[in-house]
């Protein structure tokens, strides 16, 4: 049984915020709980860009309440005026008495103004309570707002000895159901889901959600230097989400036409011969992509790793040996000359799915 | 706290069992409790082949208290004269009450006639109380008694690309402190630790146990089809353990003898090229040897499984990344052309320690 305290509300928050992943596009996920005279007066979450901010709809649901309560927040109240006015404002025009706050607002350059205005305004405020939790829940809203870029999630599932299939080409299944189920969560959360072209043609995916229930589908990005990919394959044809092609400047003017003309946008990244990865995830950030979910097959993978684009890292073990001195591996890459050169996981996170072995962290390059 | 119960006194037999293993050469390990009139009675547990049973130890402390006890033993009571008088005739002979056994005689030719004996003289006999923990604690005991072959454990480090170096051979270090320490424990419980030659030429290692108490050293078996290995290398000159060859009929007879010379026992397995592992295997039974550690390279790993000679594997997995197309694999074999006939591993146990994980199974071949 929990323990009624600051945490148990401010975990109410957190899985509010938490159960909007996927919806608020680049804007982060926050949840707000208000507490008043020892009983639960309102809940809030952000739902979506543009919307009410969570404190918002729980000030709203508390009413006469509001007055003399607790806040629990996931992030700093905003101070400033954007798409709607700032809750700090608010939450001082309605005398609100103490506001706890997870974490601080992410972007420098704001960070703490929040908190300042209502302190200023004689309310009581406690920070850092649960901010792990409530900084990994916005880990890619934080990465977008402070440079621009795409948080790039790699996820991969592969054998004891690293294959992501057998030397025939044959990947039917390595990983287990739970995994399989938790990679659909995972594009349900995600703005973007990238693979190379290579993968289209193999495989001809589709690259959606798939749930027990309904999900959101990812922007579909497809790595294709040179426009190789079939007209009629499913992310091109089958209109279940956008799908962006990232090529070079030299791909084939009409190749490109036609694929425009089936709706598809085509965004030439660099001169060529390949698609310069950098430059591709800067033109993503400008088009609001905030986070990516990378499927990509060995090489791929290796590419977004030697280019320092990657930002958590989360493989599916299975407990499988296949073999083949050929058959493809999960990072093809030149590598290092040293091991203590590796790329390190720090802030490891472990779990046993059935027989599947899950494994995340944050990669540090040396 | 635990609860007093069968399974509490049975721990302990099992603990005292566990206490010894790698001091038991190809005889099992065997723990025995005696409680009397709801108190401890006796302790024993088998040191040393040719030495008394477990139970002879524990009826000897017990004394008088012997009679109207009851026995926790680990494994059923032998009932045949072998280096010692059958336990069973001594159990029955100090009139104990009540005999709780975990795991039943594994040859099948003597499985039950100990229990019998017992039964048949009016002891009550319990069986199966902690049967999995009893029957993973003589894993190898069992495989060389049913088969005459050695028990063996595939241990490997490696990365979440699956390599055991770098591309140019570095390998320190792949898995952390805590994982070092429990080869040092795996080589103190094997009775052999089995290496190719290679490993020998590039690391000149001692292989022995080094543990922060004293442990005991494997018999190491070097696989060397032409006799490359350096007359100066550790584990010819070292004198710390025996050092045992495994090569072939075409091996140079010279080197042969200076080997021999040096106190090395060089085994022919086979006409050649290679060492016939299959061969060796049965040679080494015949000389005794119940359980093998392999710590190879990838090559002789996957030789290994592709002959089917692996018991147990016992990976750790570091959260590196080394890349590398040519950097060594953990597993190298020719492989299989589909996923679904890839070695499964079953009776799954995983662990974290600190940043690496370790994960064992038994490999299934399809």
């Amino acid at each position: 049984m929990d323990i009624v305290n600051d945490e148990f509300y401010m975990t109410l928050a957190l899985d509010l915020a938490e159960r909007a992943q996927g919806q608020t596009g680049t804007n982060p996920v926050v949840g707000c709980v208000i507490v008043k005279d020892g009983a639960l007066a309102g809940v809030g979450t952000h739902l979506e860009r543009g919307t009410p901010h969570a404190e918002v709809h729980a000030l709203n649901m508390a009413g006469q309440k509001a007055a003399g309560s607790t806040v629990y927040v996931t992030l700093e109240p905003c101070s400033h005026y954007g798409a709607t006015p700032p809750c700090s404002e608010r939450l001082i025009a309605e005398r609100v008495k103490r506001v706890v706050v997870a974490c601080e607002d992410p972007n420098p350059l704001v960070a703490g103004t929040g908190i300042q205005m209502l302190r200023a305004a004689g309310i009581q405020v406690e920070t850092g309570i649960l901010r792990d939790r409530a900084l990994r829940l916005n880990e890619a809203f934080i990465k977008y707002i402070t440079s621009g870029h795409p948080f790039v999630t790699l996820k991969t599932a592969s054998t004891l000895d690293g294959k992501i299939a057998s030397k025939t080409g044959d990947s039917k299944w390595i990983s287990n159901e739970e995994s399989r189920e938790l990679v659909h969560t995972l594009r349900h959360r995600h703005q973007g889901i990238m693979v190379g072209v290579s993968t289209v043609i193999a495989d001809n995916p589709s690259l959606t959600t798939r749930l027990g229930v309904e999900g959101l589908h990812p922007i579909r990005i497809i790595v294709d230097s040179s426009l190789r990919i079939p007209p009629d394959s499913r992310v091109v044809t089958d209109g279940l989400a956008p799908t962006w092609i990232l090529t070079t400047e030299k791909a084939d003017a009409t190749k490109r036409s036609r694929l425009e003309e089936q709706g598809i946008q085509v965004i030439p990244c660099g001169a060529g011969p390949r698609v310069d990865l950098k430059s591709a995830m800067a033109k993503l950030g400008q088009m609001g992509m905030s986070s990516i979910l990378l499927e990509g097959g060995g090489t791929l993978n290796g590419s977004m790793l030697e280019n320092k684009l990657v930002d958590r890292i989360i493989q599916f073990i299975a407990p499988k040996i296949v073999g083949g001195f050929d058959a493809p591996g999960n990072y093809m890459f030149s590598g290092y000359e040293l091991m203590n050169q590796a790329i390190q996981l720090t802030k490891l996170e472990m779990e046993r799915l059935d027989d599947n072995i899950y494994v995340t962290g944050i990669p540090v390059w040396h």
